[in-house]
Order: C-alpha cells, then sequence, then structure tokens
C-alpha cells in the first residue's frame, strides 16, 4: 500500500543543523527566525515566510515566526538567525549548533475554533489553551482571536474558573509558610489612586505578611509598579525579594509577571493595544496572579463611576459576585470594597508626580491628598481585619494611629531602603522640562472630572515611560474656580509629546463645570 | 498659561531626515522599518519597538512596524532601514532622503471598539474601518480582531451590505461597457470543485461576456487560479487582460485582488490562520470582489452536505436571502444554485490533479469525472439563461451541444493560448514523486466522504504550493469497495509533508463505508 521511502527517522528535520547566529534585532516579545532564501535547509523543508518554526540547540527549544532573508550580511547559508530575545532565551552561544524544523500547530486550536464559534469551553479545554500561551505556541493573530472571542462570548462563570485555574497552574506559585499572607488589588481604570504604597508599610507595620507584588502600566499613565521604581529598584530576584518581606513583612516589587503568570504576561501584549479588559479576563488576570504571589487574602477595590471602569452600582454588584465565586473555589479569601471612582485619586497622574502624593501623604505633608490618605487608610483597615485579633471596624482606626505616628514612613523608608533606594524628594520632585497649563473656560463649581481623558493625556504627555511626565491636578470635585485658573499643568520631555498632549486638551479638557446641585452622586462607602 | 516653546512647525517628525535602506530581509505582506538605537531620531522621538510609524521619501508614504536595531551592518545611526517589500512599495533607490514619525492611530479605532463591545455600527463606520485595513493602518491584532468580533457578533444584514458597499469602495473597479457581464462563484469548502474552468469556456463558446478573476486557495487544497496555473499563466496585466477578453469574451485569471479589493487582500491574511469565513464576511468578500471586476450577473453555487461549510438546507436559504438581499441593494443581478456538497467533485484534489479532471472532461475522455461533467453543464446552463434570447430552462442543453461539439474545448485552447500556455497533458500530468495509497479497511458502500479531511490531507501534502501534491481520489458516494481495495492516493514532494498526511489519514481515513441504504439524503437539484 505504501509507494513512498519514509524518512529513516520519521521526521526530517532531525537532520537540519545550522549555526546559531544572534541577528541583532530587537523585535519586541516576538521571537523571529532569521534564514536565508538560498539555505539548504529552508530550501529543503519547504517554510514559508512567517511559518512558526521550532529551534533546538542543547537541549532547549524556542518556537519563532521565520523571516526569509536575501543578504549573506544578515545570516549566511550555513547560519540559523535569530533575534535579540529568542537568542537569549535559548541561552547558547553564537555559532553553537542549532536545528530547525516546522511547528505543528498548536493543540489547543480545535478548543480556539470552537471558542470562536460561539461555543462554552470545559477545564481541559481552558488548561490546553492556556498552556499553548504560556509557552508561546500562539500567534499574535490566535492570541487575539481568543481575547475577543472571550470578550464577546462572555465567559459563563464556570469558564472564568477554568480560566483563572488554568493561568494559576502554568506559572511558578509561591510559598510563604505562613497564613494569612494578605495582598490588596484595584481593578483599575482610576488615574491616581496609588494606595498600595500607602496599605503596604501600614499593614507591614502592623505585622501582617505582605509581600505585595505590583504590575506595570499597561493601559494607564502609571503602574504600582512605575511609582515606585522612582523611589527604589521594583525588579528584584525572588530570593532577594523573599529577605526583604522575612525582615520587613512587606515589599513593593513588580510581580515579574513573565514567572509568575506566564499566560498572563503574552495576553497583555494583545489586551493593551486592544483596550480590551473583559469581566472574565480581568477576574482570571488578577486572582491568578494573587494565588501565584502566595496570597491567601485579599481586599479587592472596584471603582464605580460615570468614568470609571465599572459605571454603575449593579455592574460593580455584578462583578463582585464574579471574583467571589471564582475566589471561593480557588480557595482564597476576598473582601471586596466598591469605592468612589468618580474622579482620579490624588493630585498627581504619572510616576513621578504620583511618588510625590504618596510621600506626602507619608510625612503628613500639608499639601498631601485626603482623598488617598482617606481611601488608603480604609483599604488598608480592611485589611487588618482578615487579622483575627482586630475586631471588625476597628480597622481604620488602626490603620490611622500607624500612619499618624510615623510608623507607617518608617517602614516605608526601611521598605525603600532595602529595595535600593533612589534619593527621592517630594519637595524637589524630577518633572519632566516642558509644561504647559489647561485654564477653566468659566467659573463654578468642578462637577466632572473625566478619568479617561486625563489618562489618555497623561499618557501622551509620556507617562508612564518618562517617569516625569503626566499631568497634575490643581482642582478636584466640588472645589470652586474662578475663570482663566489653571485647572491641571501637563508635564512632558519631548515636544512632540507636548503637542499631542495639547491637543488631547484641546479637543477635550476633562473637567466640567457647573452649580454645587449638578455634582453626581457618590453611592458608595468611599 | 504656555509655559513651554513650542515646535516651529507643529510637528518635529518633519525634520527627521535619514537615509532610506534597504534590508534584505522577507517579512512577508507586513511591513517593518529598522532603526539604529543609537539612532538620534529613535532616541528623540521616543519611539517603542513595534510602534506604528509612518515613513515619507520622495512624496509617498507608507506606514511600517519599528524594530530597534543594535548592529550598523543591518542599518547605521544615519539610515532607515525598510524590509524588502516596503522598501518596494516606497518605489525609491537606496540612500534617497526619508522621514519617520509615529503613526496616528487609525481613525476607525473607535468603531472598532465599538463592534469588539458588541455594538452595531452604521454605513460611516464601516466605510472608515475599510479604508484604514485597505491602507494597511491596521495591526494584524486590529485586523483579527474586527474579524472575530464581526464573527461573533454576527453582522446583520444591513451591517453586511453596509461592509460590501464599502469593501466596494476603496478598490478598482473595471468596467467592460457592455450588459450583461455574467460571472458564477461557489461559497466554496469542496475539494476539486473546478466548474469555472469548464463553465467559462461554455459561456464564453455561447458569446457572453465572462472575463472570471479567480482567488488563490486560501484554506482549501487548491483554488482556480492555482489550477488554471497548471495550464497557463493567470498573472496578467489589466491592459493585456482585457485584450484577451474582448478577443475570446472570456478569460480564467487570478483576481489580482490586491488591486480590486485591497481590504479583503489584507482581511485574508488573518482569516486564513483562523479559518474564519462568517457568513456576512463572505457575502461581502465574494459580492465586493464581483462588481469590481464590473460583473453585472452572477450565478452563485451554495453546497450543501454534512461536510460542507452549509450543512443543512435552512442554512443555505438563510445564507441565499442574505446574498440576494445584499446583491440586490448593490445593483447585482444573483442567481442562486443549492448543489450537493456531500463529497468532493471529480476524483483530483490539488492544482495538477484538477487540471487534469477538468481537461479530461473538455476532452470526452472515458476517465473524466461524471459529476463534474453535469454539475459544470447545470451551473452553465443557468449562466446563459441570464442572455435574454435563451428560453427559461433551455440553458442545460445549450451547454451540454457546446460541450459535446468541442467548441468548448476550442475555446478553452484559445484562452489557454493566449494566457500563455505550459503544454499540460493530462495523460501524463506532473505529479509528485512520492506517494501512498489508503485502503479500505472493510468492504461495503462507500457512504461518507469527508470534505473536511481530505481537504486536510491535500494540504499537508503540500497542495497548492506543491503543483503536484494532492489527492487522488479512486472511489465515490455509493460506489461499492472491497476491503483492501485502495480508496485514494496521496502525492508529495517532500518527506516530511508525506509524512505529515500519513499521519492525518491514520488519525482519520476520510471515507465511511456500510451499506446502501446508509448513503446520505440529497436534498438538492444537484
Amino acid at each position: 500500500m505504501d509507494t513512498s521511502t519514509p524518512p529513516d527517522d520519521g521526521c526530517e528535520c532531525e537532520a537540519a543543523t545550522l549555526q546559531l547566529h544572534r541577528v541583532a534585532i530587537d523585535t519586541y516579545r516576538e521571537n523571529v527566525a532569521y534564514l536565508h532564501r538560498d539555505c539548504a535547509v529552508y530550501r529543503a523543508e519547504g517554510f514559508q515566510a512567517l511559518s512558526k518554526v521550532e529551534v533546538r540547540a542543547n537541549g532547549g527549544l524556542i518556537l519563532a515566526s521565520l523571516n526569509v532573508v536575501d543578504d549573506t550580511a544578515i545570516v549566511d547559508c550555513g547560519q540559523l538567525g535569530l533575534s535579540e530575545d529568542a537568542f537569549a532565551l535559548l541561552g547558547v552561544p553564537n555559532g553553537h549548533p542549532a536545528s530547525i524544523c516546522q511547528a505543528e500547530p498548536p493543540s489547543s486550536i480545535p478548543a480556539l475554533h470552537r471558542k470562536i464559534a460561539g461555543e462554552r469551553l470545559d477545564r481541559e479545554d481552558f488548561r490546553a489553551i492556556v498552556r499553548d500561551i504560556a509557552e508561546h505556541r500562539y500567534s499574535k493573530i490566535e492570541l487575539t482571536a481568543f481575547v475577543v472571542a472571550c470578550n464577546q462570548g462572555e465567559l459563563d462563570r464556570e469558564e472564568v474558573y477554568f480560566l483563572s485555574d488554568a493561568m494559576t497552574q502554568v506559572g511558578r506559585r509561591l510559598d510563604w509558610h505562613e497564613h494569612p499572607v494578605v495582598d490588596k488589588h484595584c481593578i483599575g481604570g482610576i488615574p491616581g489612586n496609588r494606595t498600595s504604597m500607602l496599605v503596604v508599610p501600614i499593614v507591614a507595620a502592623h505585622g501582617m505578611l505582605c509581600p505585595k507584588t505590583s504590575s506595570r502600566a499597561i493601559t494607564s499613565p502609571a503602574g504600582t509598579a512605575d511609582t515606585m521604581e522612582v523611589l527604589a529598584s521594583v525588579e528584584l530576584p525572588f530570593a532577594r525579594l523573599e529577605e526583604i518581606v522575612r525582615e520587613h513583612r512587606g515589599c513593593l516589587a513588580w510581580g515579574g509577571t513573565s514567572e509568575l503568570s506566564p499566560a498572563d504576561d503574552v495576553l497583555i501584549a494583545v489586551e493593551r493595544p486592544l483596550s480590551i479588559d473583559s469581566p472574565g479576563q480581568m477576574v482570571a488576570s488578577i486572582l491568578s496572579k494573587k494565588l501565584a504571589a502566595g496570597s491567601t487574602h485579599l481586599v479587592l477595590d472596584i471603582p464605580v463611576g460615570p468614568t470609571a471602569k465599572v459605571r454603575s452600582m449593579p455592574e460593580a454588584q455584578r462583578l463582585r459576585k464574579l471574583f467571589e465565586f471564582v475566589s471561593a473555589r480557588l480557595g482564597l479569601t476576598l473582601d471586596v470594597v466598591i469605592t468612589d471612582g468618580r474622579q482620579p485619586v490624588g493630585n498627581g497622574i504619572g510616576p513621578v508626580l504620583e511618588a510625590r502624593d504618596v510621600m506626602r501623604v507619608l510625612e503628613h505633608d500639608p499639601r498631601a491628598p485626603n482623598d488617598l490618605r482617606q481611601k488608603a487608610l480604609r483599604l488598608a483597615g480592611r485589611m487588618l481585619e482578615f487579622d483575627p485579633d482586630v475586631r471588625g471596624g476597628d480597622g481604620f482606626a488602626i490603620a490611622r494611629d500607624i500612619l499618624d505616628s510615623g510608623r507607617a514612613l518608617a517602614k516605608m523608608q526601611a521598605i525603600i531602603a532595602a529595595q535600593g533606594g533612589r534619593g527621592f524628594d517630594h519637595n524637589a520632585p524630577a518633572l519632566a522640562p516642558l509644561s504647559f497649563e489647561v485654564a477653566a473656560a468659566q467659573g463654578g463649581v468642578v462637577i466632572g472630572i473625566d478619568n479617561l481623558q486625563l489618562a489618555r493625556i497623561a499618557r501622551l504627555a509620556g507617562a508612564p515611560k518618562v517617569q516625569g511626565a503626566g499631568v497634575d491636578l490643581l482642582y478636584k470635585l466640588g472645589e470652586r474656580v474662578e475663570v482663566g485658573a489653571p485647572l491641571y499643568r501637563v508635564y512632558a520631555a519631548y515636544p512632540a509629546d507636548l503637542e499631542f498632549a495639547r491637543q488631547a486638551s484641546q479637543r477635550s479638557v476633562g473637567f466640567a463645570i457647573g452649580s454645587a446641585d449638578e455634582l453626581p452622586h457618590l453611592f458608595v462607602e468611599f
């Protein structure tokens, strides 16, 4: 029945050996392999440009997209070129022998197609998909299809649990050998809002274990990791992080997402440019990261407001139930707090400006934003109540004592020193050199501040990449402003950034001014 | 109010001039720009890797993704490198001055986000999105998001009309200055099925204008353009195509999609790897291409069968109504024919094998597949009835006369000669050198042939890229087979391809054998 001669070892690719060559091109998170068009392996294997290929060297294996090259100055016919990240991942020297073969399509692709077609997936489907994503087997197209299909078809709560569980399984999981391990998290969407940098020193000063790992900004002008980086190093080896946490009961470090949440790290690369943040993906991403970081107890902050991620109280309650359902099944104790998301929290938007606000609260500076202080105290209070020895309702007062006594500042200074302090001075913050102010077109009471627009302006001005760029708010909701008074000041490092930010503020200033009775209702506790 | 010095010309990017440099890397349909990490422009503009940038030179403009390079052998600090396609698009020589600046996000992105969120879009939204897609302003991620969002949220019929209309607007539109201009199209999914290559010579021999532009295979083992390419050249300049059509009343050429349907050409790059073919996108893609090619009358073939694209008669009727609604609004006369899609049409699957079947039908070879002949005659008959002088019901007999008299063969030979004939001989087709056969595991009647599985095996064997690769069916539905008899033969050029195809046929042979009464019902006319 068989009229052909089968290859001896069942797979041609084993034989194809080339010399590994580092091609000094930074392709940003995307592994690219370069083969010369006249390379015998390229011709024999019938590769196509952009084919997914497997590259093996010294026992290691990476997946890459193939680019075909016609210039021997980049790769010659006996070489297998790899982009910088791909080369580093493989970790062998230039000239090392390597083999290349066509990558098999990821085994979870049929499950992806069923999700695109609107079907419900089971636990095994999610495990297979998340494993393939974490191993970089999905192309950008397949990743986007997964994200959009989950967003549109809206995962049911069991599916969200399966996805969260699958994302927890693929990463490394820390174990602090202690109980409780507390954490707090905000679903995001509110500029400023750097409560973690106040909550961690308060809770750690009380003696609870709070090894906070934070993310960098994804679509916002600053994440906690970006802001903390103004004060100290946030990229620490796990061993050093562990020492710091053992000694100080807390830390403020970057989550090192690629190790703790490898799938999340990959998904973010497509979620960010699409600004997609569906409830299911949000729950899975947050809870899987918290479990991976070893947390046992979590206070979750859901801000509600007309320009927040969550626009109404019923929507906030639905999201709360989803978080509660999934965290219960994952064995994580959860306390959800619904907060005021009508405007940015604090005055500054951008890493340096937010670091300034945080330090002013810790140092009781009269210019410290009171809303940031109050919110941080309330969240810290809820976390303190995870302590069996703290009575329900006493947390806030304990948190306030810790802050007002200077113990929170001392703890923060100790953490900053341990993480390699950078000598930040909130009286002389290193703001970006260019700036402009935006003035009130009429007098009256501030009745609206658009979180989205102010975040956009701060990002256009260069935040978070330019630490000193961003927006400094001079008025907040309910305050009276005169016509022509500056509402906020924008800082940027580059003329083009300043111009983009200025154009955005001209299209929409982000502030609404009216009369006191037009202030939107506050539905929430704080 | 303004404390900064604004740039003189309002935009920094005008000033940034570099020397254009061709980087000999084939990045396959994706424009890539390369800047050295120490390039002053890169540093000053604050670009990020993978940023979308605008490159201008000599009045031309292209968009590209940015890769950052650390090797002056690839680009040096004063150069702006472009990948091969991008360089060719810009069309200026090496060393020409060029400027680069951050690309503004496509203006239709808010509409894309609304579609992702499940909202209905209006005519202007679709126009803006399709224009941005055609101008290559969307990233792969944004393209995928659009395709998946339209697939999942299922466009309503007005939206399908808006999308079709928008896709027609962006491309070039041919005008044959004649009426009617007839065409036929099949929605696809049935391997083999090369009826166009029989229908065109029949209809053209009758004297009707039938300037058939076909596509290459997207997810199938061969498209009409791939198969016609075995016989003659299909990539002809429009001027030459026009001459051929004027002289012979027909042609069989590749649609040159990038000019006639630029948006479709871009969308296919993400639809193909996802195997997405939603009704809305199918209708818009087909009808916009027919209008662009100047057709006024279209016969549309919708095959129905358990492994066809359309699985049931009600589904076929829904799709028919959608095609009818949209084509009426676009001013295209449409005749929908629902056909038997239970199995491949003809025996061969793959360019050379399908070309062999077509030529055998034209030459009345006794080995010619009868199902292909019958289906082609019926479709040609329906097209002939677009002729006001042909009575309803007479088309089939006229078509049969044209085929049986040899006039169709003569017409096909004239078209082949005009398009640059390649001397194909159906008695000695150039099949790929490696092959294996798949035998029946039991005796009985063939009661099922899986279109999808046989297409998959043919593609794994190398079709359509390897013209001589594919599957040759030795039995069809309803035929009696002995145990051990070969059901089909697989041809491949490379051992790895052969092995992939073999493994697939071992996982599922693609044939079901049983008793005559188990044959699936045939619901359709033919």
